[in-house]
């Protein structure tokens, strides 16, 4: 099966006719408690495991579609046009040719994105979301979130689970063509619930998540052991978010996320993703704990930290880690 | 099966009365490749897998051992008395219990180690071995290394590689008593490896290795693939070893220590022993090696590195890391 046959089977008899001079879409960028790590498909990026995130509103992109009138796909990312060639408009042109009806028709996007990009803060997952919503009101599709939801995941994996707010659960799925490999919205609210990131590396990471995932895959001793415990903590964090149990939520996204991290540094050669004050910052907020403030921690494929903690411990948190972004997640 | 039925069965019928006024010890501590982490019986220290290492002559122990006017054993570690109640003082007491033939009879034992104590360096493996190096000379037993070598595992597991130089392997054995859970030196000549310590933290570390080891055993998802893994990368060194493959055998080293690690930050909560310099000098290394020098490195339980590579490298180890001692190695 391939990304193409999927997409036509969602669109159906769907036009591919545009509908407007400007489609648009927005979606926040998700940190995930639960990681995505690791594909069953690479093509249809179906993961080895559910996972669950955190949508982070305060960090978006923004995309707007239109006809071009070059003979190739324009990619303008925070004002600026990015050569044809480089691995991000790339990614996109790909992606975009599922879309295009015709030889002759070539899109121009224009993302803004108010977050660093590609440093282990998810851009992709807001970005390819994004980018779907955008086409959805481009074409006019009125698309269900769950398709939507589907066709974001072609494009990268995580994105799928940036279009809602709040806790979201990305299902693997069982099969084949991935068609139940979609995420959903937890139904909760938890305004009390507050979370911080610690960017300690702004520039481009070296190693891109989809080669550090196959390395992990295939030399890792440990990654089927990463899968099997993964879904054991899904079941057990959502056990603990539904109970609103904070500390012992805080404690399973943790694990994950020092698993996800471990299963990587047993790879061969190991994959190191942290950085020196990656690794400061994780003792201090060890050491945080011990002094009893209930503050967790969890890193993506990257170097930067998003921590969570409720509302009241707000002061503490500013104070012993004033590098820290408070953000709002309205959930 | 306790500790002192093993020792009643090593020494048999030998002399519990001092032969000499003072007995005199000195033993390396070694650095392994393999790593020991992983208990199979807490007590008689039996491991759940084999493990190899190379000793460090330049770091070791030189202990002294009399007889105490005091009613109660009395430790001198560089010069300085310890409080009988110390951890250190508390568990050599516990292990010289097992060879007063009365009540009243008490050692006075006197150690002096060159290099920093606890710091994940081993000195607990060169402290044991060169005291029992020291009570076979006080007592005249004249055990075999392989007798002496049960003997020091009965102290601290690493201990019992620390009777030899060059390169040693530490058969984890199958039976119940560890009868056949002892070191064995591979016979090899090396002389061009080399090898280089950092001391990141020269502090005594938080974890102690024992309960780190248990913590790890009983919570890590990825405990049993640690046992299984580094019982293929034994076999795989050993040939690298007999081969004089460098780059082989450091990247299984490497390979080993950093699944080690990883087994550790997997455990919940997670033991990182990592400093943020550590992690500093592995990415250098890692940097090292891209630009063609071939140096891999091993971590033990702390904080600090131990660096191998080939004698031609020295300068461009020296450049590259000046905080580097290189030692000599001896093989």
């Amino acid at each position: 099966v391939n990304p193409v046959d999927i997409v036509q089977l969602i669109l159906q008899n769907k036009s591919l006719e545009p509908q407007k001079k400007m489609g648009e879409g927005r979606a926040s960028t998700n940190i995930a408690l639960i990681k995505y790590w690791g594909k069953k498909d690479e093509r249809l990026r179906i993961p080895t495991n559910s996972s669950l995130s955190v949508a982070l509103p305060d960090k978006s992109t923004l995309t707007k579609i239109t006809l071009s009138d070059k003979n190739h796909n324009e990619v303008i990312l925070n004002g600026k046009a990015l050569d044809v060639a480089s691995p991000f408009a790339n990614r996109l042109s790909i992606y975009l040719d599922y879309f295009r009806s015709t030889s002759t028709m070539y899109f121009k996007i224009n993302t803004e994105v108010n977050f660093p990009v590609a440093a282990g803060l998810a851009s992709s997952a807001s970005g390819f979301a994004a980018l779907v919503l955008a086409l959805n009101d481009f074409f006019a599709w009125q698309l269900t979130k769950k398709e939507l939801s589907i066709l974001a995941r072609l494009g990268s994996g995580s994105a799928c689970r940036s279009l809602w707010s709040g806790f979201v659960e990305w299902h693997a799925g069982s099969k084949d063509d991935g068609m139940d490999s979609y995420a959903e919205q937890l139904d909760i609210t938890w305004p009390e619930l507050c979370a911080g990131v610690i960017v300690c590396e702004a520039k481009a990471k070296k190693i891109n998540s989809t080669i550090a995932m196959q390395h992990t895959m295939s030399t890792s001793p440990f990654f089927n052991d990463w899968v099997s415990q993964s879904n054991k903590d899904l079941m057990q964090i959502k056990e603990a978010i539904q109970a609103k149990d904070f500390v012992l939520m805080g404690e399973i996204a943790e694990a994950n996320a020092m698993m996800m991290h471990a299963s990587c540094i047993a790879a061969r050669p190991a994959i190191l993703y942290w950085q020196p004050e990656t690794l400061a910052i994780i003792h201090k907020i060890q050491a945080l704990r011990q002094q009893g403030v209930p503050v967790y921690l969890t890193i993506d494929a990257g170097a930067n930290l998003v921590l969570f903690f409720i509302q009241d411990e707000k002061q503490a948190i500013i104070k012993a880690l004033p590098k820290a972004e408070i953000l709002q997640l309205q959930i």
